[in-house]
């Protein structure tokens, strides 16, 4: 008999993948399914990044350097260096969406089952990146109950062994949309140094930050260059997810250079979307002021509204474009199907993704569900409003 | 202090890369560099294919499905039921790349430290995915003074342990030239099946056949559908490398919800890319027309110019666009090297891959090269004169 291997097997399927039937059900009903379960926002390509492909002028594609166009680069140094992270081109590497980074950072800086602790809830698709590396994640667990800030630093010691390699953190966090501080961004420093650890730093979401916060990037603590990476991606950026380009940024060189090696034997990152996200640096602050005050509104309606229903809990995001809401009942994902298989409200019912996938600790996050605010405010107000009558009656 | 893991640091580096800075120095000396090294090809990718891009009417570069846009699948499957390749799209997962599918399929079907059986001399980027993957190649030698033909299937079974999953063919060959005839697949066929082993057949060169040869594909095998996987790329079939679009194409169904599960993770293979392969599939008859007899004009100068000269050994490729030449000299890496940085004729040079690098048996190959005919036949002319007038004068 064939058989597929044991990480094949204990792969895991995207949390929301279990739903996707009922969603199809659902419309096939004649619902109209309101996503608040996904990332893939509305907003528009900056122009300038699509009339790039317009403006093209090549016969043949060809293959890129394998850390990526030298231009764009050296442009996305220039583009670091505006937010205050100082780095030179030969610290990045393009990589095929932010994902490739993460994957490379693993290959590079840690064996099998070594281990690294995340604060959960976190980014499913960790999970998906340290069975593919085949090293673990440790969960150490934040709480809604203060809006997901960073675990006290004696819970992250409580966890460190002889296996552990690195702490990554998503900072704005998806799913939770906390932003981390400096003051937390230093403490972090405090505890990889201590423990001669790796700092990863997911800084996806790093444009979307609110009322007047800003963002505070690993790269910027000093006398660590060694122990950060960066990951980046210019998917909710410039919102063109399907273009897969992303970064691995970083001042150690030793890892540099064996991500590199990783990146040549694939040859290369998609020489298209490279020239999409080169252009796209060219947006203007228009842009970005724009897209700002489009999140910022569906922001706050969405979660004043979600916390004006009785006994929702939802934490005012500082970040990303995501929160995590607490709601009365017991098995979210029961909820989320009954809300797809049973429940309607003017002919509409939501999609929403059930948070206990974003945790590792079993049964963590059991009354609570993830929302993405990537919908127009209309859509997110009809939500609003189906959730509110689903509650009334949902009997669990 | 901080390590790297020991993956990483044995991550083997592209067998070129030592080269490049003697190709980079010469450049800078005013010498002209011809790269018979790579395989990137100065054919043009089909017009339907880049005015794709132009004709592109979308205001968000959104994700597509992680298995791949459905019409493109759809169109993949039409492809392969026209050259005997009976799939329905549902047997299709687009990756990023080749690389990616072969990557997946390690993955899905491989424990780390289990076994795969590749005859060498093999594309040196497999040792970087079995890095990856943690899993192990064992090579099976095919000998130039055969043309590399499969190796007796004797000389497989003397390899097989426990720990072997999989075989795996490159069909038409990289870097060889081989194209595998319908009794060699079928031999494999048999030893796959008496082993109960997977096929992993990557035949991303299928439509680089010549002298009226055609392809036989692993996928044309019957009652072994669980076991055969196909790995697929448009990259050279369309010359589009950068758009870093491949396939995993297998009737295993396990596999296929396997590798999307990783697919998911990663979220989406490069949607623009996805767009230009789709319309390629559109380029007709005459598009294959020029480019085979571009290429066939090409192979037959440049193998038979190279036999012409003395003590030089070129088996005459029946795929593909790469031949293997035996050298009289002792150490291909030193010659190579010494060509760029000691050797001009007529103020420019060649740059050649020392073979070595695509064996995995320690020794062999030292006195090959491999080259990529995909250079017009003017620098191929001079390439030649430049190996003949450097043999001359080289003392080793």
């Amino acid at each position: 008999m064939l058989k597929l291997s044991e990480r094949g097997s204990s792969m895991p399927a995207s949390p929301i993948r279990k739903l996707v039937p009922y969603a199809e059900a659902a419309k096939k009903k004649g619902l109209e399914v309101f996503h608040l379960n996904i990332g893939q926002p509305d907003i528009k390509t900056p122009e300038v990044g699509l009339k790039a492909l317009k403006n093209l002028n090549i016969k043949t594609i060809e293959y890129s350097h394998s850390a990526g166009l030298q231009e764009y680069r050296k442009g996305l140094a220039k583009y670091y260096k505006s937010i205050n992270i100082n780095v030179s081109y030969e610290d990045i590497l393009i990589t095929t969406g932010g994902s490739e980074a993460i994957i490379f950072a693993f290959l590079a800086t840690m064996n099998p089952d070594d281990e690294v602790i995340i604060p959960e809830p976190f980014y499913t698709n960790y999970n998906g990146f340290a069975n593919q590396a085949g090293v673990k994640i440790i969960p150490v667990t934040s709480y809604i109950e203060n809006d997901f800030a960073l675990p006290p630093i004696e819970d992250f010691e409580k966890l460190i062994t002889a296996k552990t390699k690195a702490i990554l953190v998503c900072n704005p966090n998806n799913p939770t949309g906390y932003l981390y501080s400096k003051e937390e961004i230093i403490k972090l420093k405090e505890l990889i140094t201590k423990h001669n650890l790796y700092l990863f730093s997911d800084e996806v979401y790093r444009e979307f930050c609110y009322d007047g916060q800003t963002h505070y990037s690993a790269m910027e603590l000093e006398g660590v260059d060694d122990n950060i990476v960066l990951f980046d991606s210019v998917s909710k950026r410039y919102s063109e997810c399907g273009v897969r380009i992303g970064a691995l940024v970083t001042r150690n060189k030793d890892i540099i250079n064996t991500a590199l090696k990783y990146a040549q034997a694939r040859l290369s990152p998609p020489f298209l979307g490279q020239v999409v996200g080169q252009e796209s640096l060219k947006a203007g602050k228009e842009y970005f002021d724009e897209v700002y005050s489009e999140y910022i509104e569906r922001r706050n309606y969405v979660i004043n509204a979600l916390n004006k229903i009785k006994d929702i809990y939802a934490p005012m995001p500082k970040g990303a474009f995501y929160s995590i809401l607490r709601l009365p009942i017991e098995d979210a994902e029961h909820f989320c199907i009954w809300l797809l298989e049973e429940f309607s409200y003017k002919n509409a019912t939501v999609m929403l993704a059930p948070a206990g996938g974003f945790y590792s600790t079993k049964g963590a996050g059991k009354n609570e569900v993830r929302i993405a605010y990537v919908l127009e405010k209309e859509k997110l107000k009809k939500s609003v409003k189906i959730i509110e009558e689903a509650l009334k009656v949902y009997k669990h």
